[in-house]
């Protein structure tokens, strides 16, 4: 089969690997139908070194079952799937807690002899725990829709989640991406009243507004703080970090109310998180981490077929699997907000 | 009247000073009655410059009632009162939302011409909102329990509080100091079923099993990490940080469970808190912060009345005013744990 690897920064390359085959009892094989390229698929796009064993790339994906396991029952050849973007066995400690991201059996995919999800095929550990099907055809509309449940729509909104939004919530999402974007639809999916977007590209806060948002700040840093603090009277009581850099951090705590949450979601590109003693004084609660996908796609996926939320709408360019490599580029470049691959 | 000065590390002296008046109509003017030291209040003992400023030491006292300003109606001179460890008028948004360390109008004793709380004396700004009467007589034997409302006792409360302990929770408090204890305290009137508590000093982590701790780990670093995960089964659920150093923090990520709350009331000793991608992908959460005392005092003293607990027991020593040098080096050199001072 076709599949997507990294080589090493921005030298992506779509090329014939083994096609996928049950190994343990509890793997099934799926046949890809909708991809995507996630923006922490950027990070390593960015700045991977040189390797000879690249990285099979992706990790958003559904597909269609082709051959399960002699232990798999939750699934059957046949069925349309959509994949979180971390497998896991979905009975550990951890997965019944609703963390499968921590799954004592899980992992992630496109490294360890495990495909990614850019690729034609995939074998998918632990097919019970991990697959969810999706009660529509193949070649439904809802397709795109469906998909961000596989990450970006569901770790939006463990950023609103964990920073406990609630009816009536004054809240500010830092950064206009699709998680960005995802975070406003969980956030209105949660009851905030106030929704302010920060983000500079118009398209995207366009967007961001027919989502939810009732307010954007293009500014950055000390103006956007303050253009903030002056919409909520003062700060906002929750806020989604949607960026995963320092400075969108520093914002975050810049414009929470004292007492305030924030949660990060982007995944962080930085080594500490700089709260010392001012944030302490402060009473600021930080939270967030790595969505485990699995758990939220059951309370969400009604949303998306009863129409109620489009997050598909994120994406605005399609790119087929040959042609991956322009689909990176186009993100890093700011040039595509989100794109589908279809393998 | 005679007041603690810190002219630079290690030189703490007692001088006379100006009496304290009403300067504002809702002032009150209290009579000292006990006081004593915080741990908070070593760092400036190891680390301070010279000063000819001196700063007024001292935040955690109670004393009696002398005089009152024209609008102040909750207090009346002859009553008993304790001082939450920062004043408020406790009528504010952070002061309604229980968050009176950030009131608009609040502040903390000891700088800008405000007393302190080792002296005989202390000017109260915002006395209604600051005060809370203690039904008690003035020879009281339950004034030191009463005096741990001021500080010690509610920081060890908003560690519990924030990070959400609750009945049948699994609870590493980190530190064997007032706090740590204090938190021990805090979990168990919570109802966290196991605490271990971390802590080598044998005669604290003593008063910690009777305050309520069921384990304790004495080793540190990657050993007690090891002890406390085995323990407690593969990690606490929550983890109260009484210390306030950069390894305390560590410390906690090592033994709290992925998805578990570390809440940090130790004074931060850092300028930022090492959690990067690591704790992202283990979603821990980390709150906490500066205490409100004012917030907690009405719910904890009945705890102190009816002698359900006894927080005054982390007193080990009593000194003069005259004599508080040595008690800042009693506590400094470890050979008392809290040092009540009696004006």
């Amino acid at each position: 089969m076709r599949a997507t690897l990294l080589y090493q920064a921005g030298d992506v390359r779509v090329e014939d690997v083994d096609d996928p085959k049950i190994q343990n009892p509890t793997d099934a094989v799926i046949r890809t139908v909708l991809a995507c390229v996630c923006g922490s698929d950027l990070w390593p796009y960015k700045s991977a070194p040189r390797t000879d064993n690249p990285r099979h790339m992706g990790h958003e994906f559904l597909g269609v079952v082709e051959d399960i396991g002699s232990e798999v029952t939750t699934v059957k050849p046949g069925d349309l799937v959509v994949v979180p973007f971390t497998y896991s066995d979905n009975t550990c400690e951890y997965c019944r807690r609703g963390l499968q991201t921590s799954c004592v059996h899980g992992g992630p995919w496109g490294v360890g002899g495990i495909d990614g999800g850019q690729g034609q095929a995939a074998r998918i550990p632990y097919a019970d725990g991990t697959l969810i099907t999706l009660p529509v055809a193949e070649d439904s509309e809802l397709l795109p829709d469906l998909l961000t449940l596989s990450d970006v729509l569901c770790t939006g909104y463990h950023a609103a989640h964990t920073a406990g939004v609630a009816p009536g919530d004054t809240v500010t999402v830092i950064g206009d991406g699709a998680v960005g974007l995802s975070a406003v639809i969980a956030a209105k999916l949660r009851g905030a009243e106030r929704i302010v977007l920060m983000g500079r590209h118009t398209a995207r806060t366009d967007l961001g507004r027919e989502f939810g948002a009732t307010d954007v700040v293009a500014d950055r840093g000390e103006d956007g703080v303050a253009a903030v603090r002056e919409l909520t009277g003062g700060g906002a009581d929750r806020v989604l970090e949607c960026v995963g850099l320092e400075a969108a951090l520093v914002q975050a705590a810049g414009v929470v109310r004292d007492g305030g949450v924030i949660s990060r979601v982007g995944a962080p590109q930085y080594p500490a998180i700089p709260f010392g003693f001012g944030e302490f004084m402060r009473n600021l609660t930080l939270t967030g981490g790595v969505a485990p996908s699995r758990a939220y796609i059951p309370e969400l996926m009604p949303h998306i077929l009863n129409g109620d939320i489009h997050p598909g709408r994120v994406f605005d360019r399609t790119v087929d699997l040959d042609d991956v490599a322009e689909g990176y580029r186009l993100m890093n470049d700011r040039e595509a907000l989100k794109v589908l691959v279809r393998p």
